[in-house]
């Protein structure tokens, strides 16, 4: 039996997600998409073979869709995610949540009292490198785990309209919402925050109201620490490396050699890095939503609850406001 | 409009193939399958989604096979690529295309005399480092190259009954095919080869007559050099490594790290291997079996022609004598 | 011609500046060690082929000593200091300068009042690494760089006693001071700090006060960003490493394996660790002292000034305060 | 009590154990040295604080002079070895030993007729990192080693005067010399060698006889495999590599980075290469020296014996037959 799966949202990373539904994850089938842009929407029914359905309400009263993937815009998010708990039907939700703690907090509440399904894109999660690392820690490899670095990196700066902080949450949420999500997840809540940031690179960044660079220091409730540096300006190549100090050792997660093959010239060794987001994590994308498929036709619990969620948001909120302050923000009492 | 292709063979690698054709290849759909364990290709057929020809001759005739893709047994190719040329459908084969000059030439004629459509499978050249390899090369990054070294190394000997070269042709045609196909294709014709080799790892090998460990060294009809070692017992992981010396640089294809994550513990920097010939190849063996469908529908010519299988034999079969008499033995005249 | 060199301090470090001021330094003769553990300096004297004074004003006074090299305990180094300057004698300061503001502008007084040659000895900067990125970044190989990041880590705890904050400075001071040194020396004067840390891998450290580690997040007067995290559990090895992000690129400075040999075994690659500071920085120390010597003899200015050894430790006292406060702490105005 | 040293030939490498000699190893002393350049001589013994002889003879006959030291042309290693026999004084001598198997037997018989103290100069068996894979192998780390293999290269081609096989021994002695030294230390006597080279990059070492590039492949006694390739066109860098593949692991010894920084720059990371061998093998050539003078001193055993330097150059040799007849060329029956 497989789950036919509707999708809303065609754009770059739905695209991603259309191909994986409807070829890599044999427990699905992409039975229906949606988009604004409705020659998108077209050109993703055609070329991965799916029905373009006209808006999310129909797609959701549709008997023939047993559960919606959701990779819209994130203010789109809150009302996406009432409608399919309304519906009771299972839905995946990309990351972030939504752009207010009020919206997630309406989404958590939707999803609690319809006792709906559903699951929070966080894809880190399910990468080897950051699999392998959770098993070596509960494996005792590094003893305890005392501090958390991260680090994310994109190799270009984003379209201005994209980086606008009123539909991205700005740098601290938009990126940094992964490297908070994996804090929690290594490390547990998080008590504190404390955060430096600024234009540094791109002064076109100003204008719009966002930072391109940020230091932020986290202190989790039972007084370990961590740290997250974000940064538009790694030229050289997306870079999302993390690292786990513990008391018998430590972890280091990433990679930045994409294509294996060493340029060795005149007094000089080279290698190339990764592109992006999607040749790094191209196998957890498939991953999450294979996860996300079987936990619904198991009947299981999901991977990555909508508490993960808010409290991630919760996390970059703070680090936002911290960073604007210039003053520690309190995130939650231990 | 997709090719329909016939897979003969569903063993280990055939499954592989199977779901390539099957889903991850977006030319191809996997319109049948055959294998002479009927239960293996009823549990292919099922899996993904294809019927079950009763034999080769019958896949052949019919009309809803438009290709097939050959991945039994060595022993069998020449048979199947003979009865496909007489079909008039256009074949893939795996190597190595045969096991003796002659069955690979008589498989050469029958293509050409039918004038039908075949490609050789080495996948190595479709892997992203040896493309990058290639590609730098013609752009002149390491000058001329001058000396190709290449070692492919299996993390555990197969079983006793696949070594017999009876079968598989013994170390040097079933593991080295392989390098002197990168040779061939980086370097040109070879003239002569030396080679040298043992049981010195498994003694049990010594019992169907091959050996474990080899060193052959080719001098190209230019004069330029290459070496090849092969070994059975590269026991910390699957290791596939070639290096070209060139007059201005050094180029160096493979990896030896499969999860993104390291392990540092008391004195101790760490991490994996990788583990065999499906993750290190991956994305190879999927791209080469999308080579061959958009050449036969584009009516383009194959990447890898018969006669890379006949010229790569004759290199292997040659080091193959070498080694057994310890002279060298001549390949073809420059 | 020689300088003929008093070493003020027999200890670890002292010996290691013994051997190298006795033999490696072609500029230098050892002309005089003292050490209040009387045998420490007999040994040293002795192996080094040197001679042993009383005291420093001994030392000072004597016509054969034309310079000295202070590695003793922290605080002793005012009063040292103060002598030297009297006595119209270069000198050389082991970090960091002092334990306190005060006494630190003490000492900056009294060698300029003396117009005095003093050189504070921070060895990073004459290590082949940093000199590297130094000279990268003038060449503009990495554009502007807006984002230093560093990290210091011991493999093992020193001594209870040692890491008393009464004579150490605590953590941040002790061994922070090296990266806000070249925090200093890379990015420019800090306008603020924040800091967080605990103790989280020895309880033990609790009872002289002291903590495990720390995260400091600087500011720089012109709102670039620095963030410098220190441990004494990175128990796989001694671990220096510091990274320059730049608008065009980053730098990244340091090194993990001590001896070029890799170990691979059964699904694993490994290899070793710098074992200590003494092995990372050999070279540099050497480096340190042939520079003040030729300085000295050469009439040159000295590489790092005394304002230098003021300013990082008012960095390293305002992150200490920032830590203990939990409050974001102003160093300088920009 | 130091050892006084007689130092023939005060070339690059003179120079090196000069200084060595002079300050870094403490159990000698440099109290003489001598060079047909006299004025080579005198810049020498002025700047490491020595005397010059005028002659071997006299400095051998100079009661002052514990040993000596010989690092002048190979041709004339021969009369100066049977000088220091004839003498009685405890010599070290650099590789290789002489150019003709005759020459290496007639000292070899000289030092055993006489008793004296004889040290072959081999110095990567001083380096950590084959000190390291030594150690490993002898504790079982990777198993019986099955294979060796060794590649060593020039980062640019030394003068054609030097090349010339007259007075080098051509590429297979005068660089492979090392690699075959090797070869034995870790597996034991060479049985049979075959070779392949050529003039591939440098096409005026035809003008004087030498070939730019080799690979020999070596079965040792017990039937083991070994394979060395040298190269004059490693324009990256100085690269020297050796492997041990065993039964249970491999150990790979080498690096190829000097300076401890990474630029990464657009799409790219790159680092330096190591620049020569008295980078390389700085260490190794100090340590050596250290071990002769206190081999010498201690009254022990020489840790490289003549024996070693006849047995690498009777391999070197027997290499360099079979590159140019093409032939596998006996070295020794197991």
């Amino acid at each position: 039996m497989k789950l036919n799966v509707g999708l809303v949202g065609c754009g770059r990373l739905g695209r991603v997600y259309a191909r994986d539904l409807s070829s890599r994850i044999p427990e699905t089938r992409l039975a229906g998409v949606i988009d604004p842009d409705h020659d998108a929407a077209a050109r993703a029914a055609d070329e991965f073979g799916s029905r373009v359905f006209v808006s999310a309400a129909d797609m959701l009263a549709d008997s023939s869709i047993d559960a919606v993937v959701i990779v819209s815009p994130t203010h789109t998010h809150r009302e996406l995610v009432l409608q399919a708990a309304a519906a009771g039907k299972p839905a995946f939700c990309e990351k972030p949540l939504a752009l207010s703690l009020d919206d997630s907090r309406d989404m958590q509440a939707a999803v609690e009292r319809a006792g709906a399904f559903f699951q929070m894109g966080f894809m880190r999660r399910f990468d080897p490198g950051y699999v392998s690392a959770k098993r070596q820690i509960e494996r005792g490899t590094i003893g305890r785990p005392v501090v958390f670095k991260s680090t994310s990196r994109d190799p270009f700066p984003p379209k201005l309209e994209y980086v606008n902080p009123a539909s991205s949450g700005g740098l601290l949420v938009d990126m940094g919402i992964h490297d908070f999500d994996l804090a929690r997840w290594f490390m547990g809540d998080v008590a504190s925050v404390t955060a430096a940031g600024g234009v540094l690179a791109f002064p076109e960044f100003a204008s719009v109201g966002d930072i391109d660079n940020a230091v932020a220091t986290l202190t989790f409730v039972d007084g370990r620490l961590g740290v997250v540096d974000l940064s538009r300006n790694g030229v050289y190549g997306y870079d999302i490396s993390t690292e786990l100090l513990g008391t018998e050792g430590t972890l280091r997660i990433g990679y930045l050699r994409e294509t294996p093959v060493l340029t060795m010239t005149k007094n000089n060794v080279a290698h190339d890095t990764v592109p992006y987001f999607m040749e790094r994590f191209e196998r957890a994308y498939t991953a999450q939503l294979q996860d996300f498929a079987s936990n619904v036709i198991g009947g299981k619990k999901p991977a990555v609850t909508i508490e993960d969620g808010v409290e991630a948001l919760r996390v970059a909120l703070a680090a936002t406001e911290a960073q604007r302050t210039g003053q520690r923000v309190e995130v939650r009492r231990g």
